[in-house]
């Protein structure tokens, strides 16, 4: 990362883009990129947020009195950075708790496993239940089971997560998380157990949402956790040696009665059309394992620090409105997402382009979108043209945005997608290791100049993209 | 290590040796040593020695049932390989088991903390201890304050520890575990911590006895935990945030009636001269957060694979006996190396070199001695000479020898002292992330091939070292 940054500051200093065709930025506006280019790399406000957060709230899931104070300290942030329109937009979340949380191999080779949770699963008794353990390959071996053929077992998915860049691995090893407790009660298991959805070779496992809780008829399901990658392995060895092996399993989370959740936004109106919007967000909540550094500290630290240099570098604030959005709620169902969407339905068609950094603070490689009219792609790759300098590299128009965009896309609202390379995000992804020392610096800031310039010239320019 | 791997057999079928001068050593014995080196890249009994262990026992605290277990399977391994002599000797240890363990900040920004009680720690209260953190940059700082200084606070002492090929920086490191909740005691404080001594970016607590178990008047001390490193920083960074920060720690161990541990000991009797003992050990106790990889299935599966391949490879066994020694209750204080110097002392004479492995399986890159007389430095230099394909260096006469040669070392018996690469030893030592899958198989054949050479060598020549 060095490397890029002597680069990138080297460019900077000379033309930033010419061989854009479709689209004509002004003189002032390839100057202002180049500006907050260069701020970016000589500021930490980004990562002095994502330190903050992080230290003084630490983990903070949905609902609960941390997550409330989350939404004080963004408040707290957005005003001494002198964001304008500063409010917390609040909502309704069940509310689901962590318990006691242990595992162990009964026999033959009496031993703990270490386990977590998945979000949303019901409890065992308070003494656990046990089983035998039958292992899937993946998710399709066990849904291909006929109803009750596991009846008394403790199921175990053995399905592992590909590494890739653009965290197509995820989409694909998430499914066995949101589906087994749910088989397993299907074919008369006890309780689920899975490998965790994620690349650490660590001994974390990773929690992780199984169905969104506001989904009110979510259907029956089991007791269900997470093994880490390193016990994952253990099992499937015992299994491999020994044909009956017997799991004890005690989990005891709780669902509490419905709290308060809420999305703080904050403004930099625009200089000219202050009704068109340039959102950008990150998510405020986190599991409740580790403090919520990749995910999404450092979503939030971008978004803010590129606003905050937006409002703070130019001479002029651009034309349309930058709005933050620091979404709730979202690790257990996009709850702020569609708070946000049904809020603020009437105002959806002035949203010019909204984008949300939630894939940690890996290098942003790629530009894409979604809901870009087939019209407006020569103008959308113009602007990532002049995100050239990061090395960022432009994407196909059927980006998925981050999470919380889900509403916001489905609305026709133009997406962009800024991706960060996420070869290392789930390594730390939902687990205890979530900590603000994974976040690197050097390459967040990578990311707040990737952001700063793209929502400047979407703000600014005349263009829209629908 | 591939290419090691690779230079390595090529190596091995040219000459192994000719530049020794001190000792000539006979063609069978070069061909021998050939012949082992070329062997042990071929054969995986050490893996699976360490994966049977790790899986089939597993965790396998000094005095526990499972460290029974781990003792019935050392036998069973023993006898299935062909060994002779095979023998438990058991001896009494004070066992000690680990309770709840659980730390919060509870002002001014409350959040859980990872840690782990250090073995031998004492208990709070069942309902914790709670008070003002006060942190101390080093244990110098801490044992440089007046008695009751403290009264009331939990101190903790934030001190790092380098990253060292030789693990040297253990030995600094390492001083805070052994001293600080005996120091806590003494300037009032209510509770102990410790950043872990270990050199892991991760979210893992590092164990480790605090005093010897064994020890009958350790002094009054209070209940000691270490934090993993981002807790450790978490906490440097909240002091850093506000001045009063308050802490709460639970820990409930007990220390449970003394029980028994013992070493198992097997032997490929000599050839020639079979009352004289080449003594090479590790370890079967581990810590019980991980599975004992690193710490110490990897030595078992050294020792036990490099005597079995002596047995197995060469026609004719060496002069000497080589005795395998798994010494019992290690972790808690050497206290299988304590019972096996008392229970051999009169072979002692006859111990002509001993070696322990019990520093993970990275390359072994240097050979050093200790008690090897001057006039026999040039004799040991020969043989280390006989292990320059495996890219090993001599050492000097100064080791420290694995901990369970303490004792044979302090009555006069030539250690020798295979020293592995250790840079990444730390970050596995004592946390529960101490799993089979972080042995690298290349590694350990190299140290097999190390260990089966040396061990050949010096139990087939007839010189002695002392």
């Amino acid at each position: 990362m060095q490397n890029l940054v002597v680069i990138s500051l080297f460019l900077f200093t000379g033309f930033v883009s010419s061989f854009s065709a479709a689209y004509d930025f002004s003189e002032e506006q390839k100057r202002n990129v180049k500006l907050l280019m260069n701020a970016s790399l000589h500021d930490d406000t980004g990562y002095r947020i994502v330190e903050s957060l992080t230290t003084e709230v630490g983990p903070r899931l949905a609902g609960s009195e941390a997550e409330k104070r989350a939404r004080d300290w963004a408040v707290r942030q957005f005003e001494s950075l002198k964001f304008e329109n500063v409010r917390v937009d609040t909502f309704s979340v069940p509310r689901w708790e962590r318990g006691i949380e242990t595992a162990e191999v009964t026999s033959p080779f009496p031993q703990k496993l270490s386990v977590t949770a998945l979000g949303g699963s019901v409890a065992t008794p308070a003494d656990g239940v046990e089983g035998e353990l039958h292992i899937f390959p993946n998710l399709g071996a066990l849904k291909s089971m006929k109803n009750n053929a596991m009846a008394g077992k403790i199921v175990f998915v053995d399905e592992s997560m590909a590494r890739t860049q653009d965290g197509s691995g995820y989409a694909v090893a998430v499914a066995k998380r949101g589906q087994a407790a749910f088989e397993a009660h299907r074919v008369g298991a006890v309780a689920a157990l899975i490998r965790s959805v994620g690349t650490s070779s660590h001994r974390f496992p990773h929690t992780g949402q199984m169905k969104s809780i506001t989904d009110k008829n979510p259907g029956a399901s089991v007791p269900a956790a997470a093994l880490s990658a390193p016990d994952a392995d253990q099992l499937a060895r015992i299994s491999h040696m020994s044909e009956h092996v017997r799991i004890k399993l005690i989990l005891t989370p709780e669902v509490l009665p419905a709290s308060t959740s809420g999305n703080v936004i904050a403004e930099i109106p625009g200089s000219k059309k202050d009704e068109e919007i340039v959102l950008i967000g990150a998510h405020l909540d986190s599991w409740d394992l580790g403090t919520g550094a990749v995910d999404d500290g450092a979503g939030v630290g971008i978004v803010m620090a590129a606003a905050h240099l937006i409002n703070t570098t130019l001479q002029q604030r651009p034309r349309r409105t930058v709005r933050v959005v620091l979404f709730g709620a979202e690790e257990v169902g996009l709850v702020g997402a569609k708070s946000y969407t049904d809020t603020y339905q009437d105002q959806l068609d002035l949203h010019i382009v909204a984008a949300e950094s939630d894939f940690g603070a890996g290098v942003i490689w790629r530009l894409g979108s979604a809901n870009v009219a087939e019209e407006k792609h020569d103008v959308f790759t113009a602007v990532t043209e002049m995100l050239s300098p990061l090395k960022i590299i432009p994407g196909d128009n059927t980006s998925s945005g981050g999470p919380d965009m889900k509403y916001l896309k489905e609305a026709g609202v133009p997406i962009a997608d800024l991706r960060q390379d996420g070869r290392d995000y789930f390594d730390l992804h939902h687990t205890a290791d979530d900590t603000f020392d994974k976040v690197d610096p050097v390459k967040l800031r990578q990311n707040i100049a990737a952001y700063a310039a793209f929502v400047y010239l979407v703000a600014d320019m005349e263009e829209r993209f629908r």
